[in-house]
């Protein structure tokens, strides 16, 4: 991608002025309005123009009858008239000069008709006619909080780390949403539909050289180029971590898919060669994506696969160990002398001095679990820490009066992260609305503070299993990576 | 079992008076004094007896200086003091002729040591002369919401049709709630611990025979009779569901097991035959527990694997059906009538008219949703049905005032819910606690209308494949099963 395409490129997410053609005068109806509606809520600092053949104002602002009859060229035009009317409106855009288009209309190849296919050529090829850089069509487009270009999710959004780059509107809109709501905040999300002209590859190329997206979450239901998108994606890699989830895996999955954004699934050989060779995180859902950039976002490298697992309840040490073993990592075999410190601390009747290790008293009492934590980073046979369930008291029925040792370990933990991995999980399972908010309230606090916290040990420790498997996997294809982008 | 016994083993459950022996007057402490305490506030109906060698009343309670010295033999004594007292106490039960005992302590089998073993064999000896029906020891004991003897967790708890068998105290009282707050409810719940003298099989027989439970979900960490286990699961499981997590699966957890109930967990191979041949349920986690008790209890049978799935949004139709080849399920080719009803009625643009299905309205219009449901209990190419997302609104930041389909649906739901087995999934992940309490409370609402609902659709799938598995293993077992129980 040439240093002009890049720049150009980001006129989608910082526009100072957007046109916005196909805006309904009518009251809330998802599509011109909702998004002319969402861009003043966001408060977006530039010009909007919304553009309808007759109005002359809509909510507040001037409206203009054509693209050409603007005052200015806007940086980005947002496309929303019926399928059939697109390729004029592009005429119109190359006419004037505009940069970026975002087609927000459906009804191309995504029907599987011939007059559906028809249109999404001429589309593209007007678009490389006229030079415009085209996000979709059939796709909610681009989403920017740090620019105020936030026109869906929850208003305003939270500028942070994680590009974003879906195949599908809602799954983009439910992602940002997700790592907003957790602190982990978006630095440029782009919905891109069926990819007449801008694909997942050129995304990609973008996001990898973003100097505000240090990691990129993807949703694919297909790629155009196989070679070229492993060629971008080991590259982007190499130097932050991509994890992708695919969708149209299965059969069944296909069928949607091709009904969905036009999208041919490939075969199944293929894509495990992509992600050997790309180093790529595999992921199967919204849940798992979310989790594992979580961990590849904030951890430190793991020097190998043996967790030390903080506890609480008897039976939950029991099933920890059998988690852990399933998640595909190893219970570590402490050393004599934390074995020995960790028996002086914890009373032999009613608690397991071992790993998981069985201790109530850590989460009462900050101190004791530091002391805990420091154990681990001091023995050398331990890689990473588990701090399973913080939240006991209400669980527990416990009285509310007992202390608890959230704050301190967040504040020890700020100082400490960057010694071995350590993830906190909470437990809040169980249906009770009352305990589920005071849980995800508390996973929120942790991640807020830069701490990986997951609502349940299975998706912490399948987020630590992901954090190897990308060390490792960098580890094998050796050092020479990262050249290639 | 004889008749005596299972009359004899009722009274732990619905007790007419309680002696806790070792009630401590100091403030609140784990062991016989938060036991009294919670006897006190579950509004247990009987009489109560505090035992304490000095203290005259505690908590307004008239208190005993020892069993003999009780105006009564109590039906259930809870033994709370340490360890090497304990066979002291028991013989006293003996000599006034207790029935039921639970020991809480513990510092036996558990520790590890010589002593703790031999303590432990003392029990076992002494309830077998004097012919005690003993819980435990190192265990939270037995639970009843219809008998208000709710010693632990959130008080009163529910009455419901779910037996629970746990050798954890932890787990169990997580598990009770868990069933409890999604409206579900205990019939009788028994943290057994150690199983000194009654085990795991002792209490599924009792569940089996018990009139007030119709499916047992059980953890257990070991059993100490594997052909006696396999001849009860079997006979219990072929009339009402059984399933089992169990803890110490992997060499990690058997560790921990030891640590915690001293129990061996045994060879793996004897763990697959026992699930083969038995046809109980397995699961791995606590979720995976619950979600199945929900499905096999509430559902009717399935004639087959084909799932229909009622989806909204493009990529989560995609991802549905993934997600459904993953559990081990298939996604219906619906029939040609249904497919042609269902393409009258769904737009064909931003839509997907097939199998999964992508129609934004059913979830507003309910009686758009009860049409598509009709259409697929008609089609005999359907054998189960997933109601996917039932809060778009708050989820997808939609106007308050949209309409929402939920309350008629659950009354549709509630007057076919025989017809086929139908789940529903609510969309409430993603860190916002909003978003999260309207979720679980909406999730609540659909269990506590017997219908079973799950917070994501992996999780649906996964109960709607145990379902299935439950048949299947029963048929291929021949119908003559059941009958030695």
């Amino acid at each position: 991608m040439e240093a002009g395409q890049q720049k150009g490129m980001e006129r989608f997410f910082k526009p100072r002025s957007i046109a916005i053609v196909g805006v309904s005068t009518k009251s809330f109806r998802f599509g011109g309005l909702s998004f002319l509606q969402k861009f003043q809520e966001c408060c977006f600092p530039g010009r909007i123009y919304p553009v309808h053949p007759r109005a002359s104002e809509i909510r507040g602002l001037k409206a203009y009858p054509s693209l050409r009859s603007l005052p200015e060229t806007p940086d980005l035009v947002v496309v929303c008239v019926p399928a059939d009317s697109v390729p004029g409106v592009l005429r119109e855009c190359g006419e004037i000069g505009v940069g970026c288009v975002h087609i927000l209309s459906s009804g191309f190849k995504e029907l599987g008709t011939a007059e559906g296919q028809r249109l999404e050529e001429e589309v593209a090829s007007i678009a490389r006619e006229q030079g415009l850089l085209v996000m979709g069509p059939n796709c909610m487009g681009p989403y920017c909080p740090e620019g105020r270009v936030t026109p869906w999710g929850a208003i305003p959004g939270l500028a942070g780390p994680v590009g974003v780059i879906s195949q599908s509107g809602t799954l983009t809109q439910r992602i940002t949403e997700y790592l907003c709501s957790l602190g982990m905040g978006v630095s440029k999300a782009a919905s891109f539909g069926n990819a007449a002209v801008l694909d997942a590859v050129d995304l990609l190329e973008f996001l990898g050289r973003d100097e505000e997206t240090h990691a990129v979450a993807m949703y694919l239901e297909g790629v155009p180029d196989g070679r070229r998108f492993l060629k971008r994606a080991r590259g982007v890699n190499a130097i932050k971590p991509v994890v992708l989830w695919r969708g149209g895996e299965s059969e069944a999955g296909q069928w949607a898919a091709r009904s969905h954004t036009g999208s041919m699934a490939g075969a199944r050989h293929l894509w495990e060669a992509f992600y050997r060779q790309s180093g790529v995180t595999r992921v199967e859902s919204m849940d798992e994506l979310v989790d594992a950039v979580f961990a590849l976002l904030l951890l430190p490298k793991p020097q190998g696969r043996r967790v030390f697992l903080l506890g609480g309840g008897g039976g939950t040490s029991v099933v920890s160990g059998d988690a852990c073993v399933r998640a595909g990592l190893e219970v570590a075999s402490l050393s004599a002398s934390t074995l020995e410190a960790l028996r002086r601390m914890v009373p032999a009747v009613g608690s397991i001095a071992g790993n998981p290790l069985d201790y109530w008293r850590a989460y009462e009492d900050a101190q004791e679990l530091i002391r805990i934590l420091e154990l681990a980073f001091e023995d050398p046979s331990v890689d990473m820490i588990v701090v399973d369930r913080m939240i006991p008291r209400a669980a527990y029925h416990m009285p509310e009066t007992a202390a608890d040792a959230s704050s301190e370990v967040i504040e020890y933990m700020e100082q400490n992260s960057r010694k071995k991995p350590v993830v906190f999980t909470v437990d809040f399972g169980g249906g009770d609305p009352d305990l589920t908010l005071r849980g995800s309230s508390l996973v929120a606090r942790f991640c807020r503070a830069g701490l990986p916290a997951y609502p349940g040990l299975v998706r912490a420790l399948r987020a630590l299993a992901h954090l190897c498997r990308r060390y490792e996997g960098l580890r094998l294809r050796g050092p020479d990576q990262g050249t290639s982008l």
